[in-house]
């Protein structure tokens, strides 16, 4: 039995939706969630710049105390999931893995499409992942890079979302996928413009709800539960526009964020 | 007479279209330039982000002896001058008042739109500065969050961008304007598709001339200028993708960026 919270971050708001079936899978666990506000995104910047970033995002949670990291960010866990668990000293868990579970999962005929931001698609952690999950699968990739933008700026959908999707997913239709995986936490926001640019014969997934019954797996081999009947407690910090935060959190969460607390990252 | 460089620092590529006009209006002068690529965009960042992360520029481009620091990023132009003036031991420029000059003088009927990051226009730095050179002129000003991530991504042209540009510019067309101030320097970018847009009869200023003329003024005024007969040098920092930086800085320079060094900023 552990008391402590379980940890998670992600550059910005996008996490959320792995929080929110975190949430929903483990009520009795406190959590504490971190947005890199001030650095977001990452999906466009190097491998060794977003596990900087990941190292110094760690540690912070780190002090609150934590049992568990979730790495609710797609291009981190692409990239910095070695260097995370050589450091820490408890378990350390990413969203990719689980996502290319689900894929495995879903897929019927072994073809599968991954969308990812530039530094999660070309980081091949989501092809190498299904590789192992479906061996004999095969994986076309592309990366949307506009799709963070858009789904930050609320145009999830409409004429001008479905036209950056119809070239951003063009190879898509002459490959012929049955599975699409959503390789960024912000895209199911897109998620109905997507499906109507690949059609209704392609499941989408996504890795929230993977990666919550991953986390419950872990809790559950390193003896981490928290006590019954515990009162859990929620706890953001993000590191710039701690109420935009709070404000779109409500959203994602469908739960109100109370307030975020503004922290300072020293690198 | 003097032989140190001017310093010049954007978030990213976009200020290069500042130091090409400041290279072509004063070509004897060596020029530092800094992309700050680690933590780019700032327009999205709230003001003591950018200030912090604008002092930490500043502080880098001093220790490579600079004489002057331009400031080629209206958003943290329109945030963080004072603080860098008030902690830098020569003159600083940016380029919002410059940028309103040009405007005030380009408008007849003192109607002047003016666009840029949410960042910018929420600090509405251009607003007063167009109110002092302009007495009496009326001002719209609205925020294009998405041209950034457009323009970094190529999408300069067509209908994608100009219905996304319809948007955002919706409200010019009932105002009434005779210019449009360009308050990004990546906008420049997208001129094409903000001209279909708006119309022809709005002129379009951008601040990458005046801000050279600022500057070169600012020479003269603290004795400042390079000997005659001066070989300059070109040199590029930047925090994050150095091989990228040089591929597009190339294309927006218009002469080649032989090499950009990577730097870690420490903040």
């Amino acid at each position: 039995m552990n008391e402590k919270a379980i940890g998670v971050f992600d550059s910005g708001v996008g996490g959320l939706t792995v929080l929110k079936a975190l949430i929903r899978r483990l009520p009795e666990e406190s959590t504490v969630y971190l947005g890199d506000t001030a650095r977001v995104p990452y999906g466009t910047k190097s491998p060794e710049v977003v596990t900087r970033y990941s190292l110094a995002n760690a540690r912070l949670l780190m002090r609150q105390e934590i049992k568990l990291l979730v790495v609710a960010c797609n291009t981190a866990s692409s990239v910095s999931l070695p260097a995370l668990a050589q450091q820490l000293p408890f378990p350390v868990i990413g969203v990719i893995e689980p996502g290319a579970q689900a894929a495995a999962a879903a897929t019927s005929t072994g073809r599968v499409g991954v969308i990812g931001t530039p530094g999660t698609i070309a980081s091949g952690a989501y092809q190498s992942a299904l590789g192992r999950n479906r061996p004999g699968a095969q994986v076309l990739a592309r990366a949307c890079p506009l799709f963070v933008p858009l789904a930050e700026e609320g145009w999830t959908e409409g004429e001008v979302v479905e036209a950056i999707a119809r070239k951003d997913l063009v190879d898509f239709g002459p490959f012929g996928i049955d599975t699409l995986v959503l390789g960024c936490t912000h895209y199911p926001m897109l998620k109905g413009a997507i499906a109507n640019v690949v059609g209704a014969g392609v499941k989408l997934v996504d890795s929230a709800e993977t990666t919550a019954t991953a986390v419950e797996a872990l809790l559950a081999e390193h003896k981490l539960f928290a006590p019954k009947g515990s009162r859990p407690r929620r706890r953001y910090f993000v590191t710039d526009l701690p109420e935009r935060f709070a404000e779109i959190g409500t959203r994602f969460l469908e739960q109100p964020v109370e307030s975020a607390e503004l922290v300072d990252i020293q690198m």
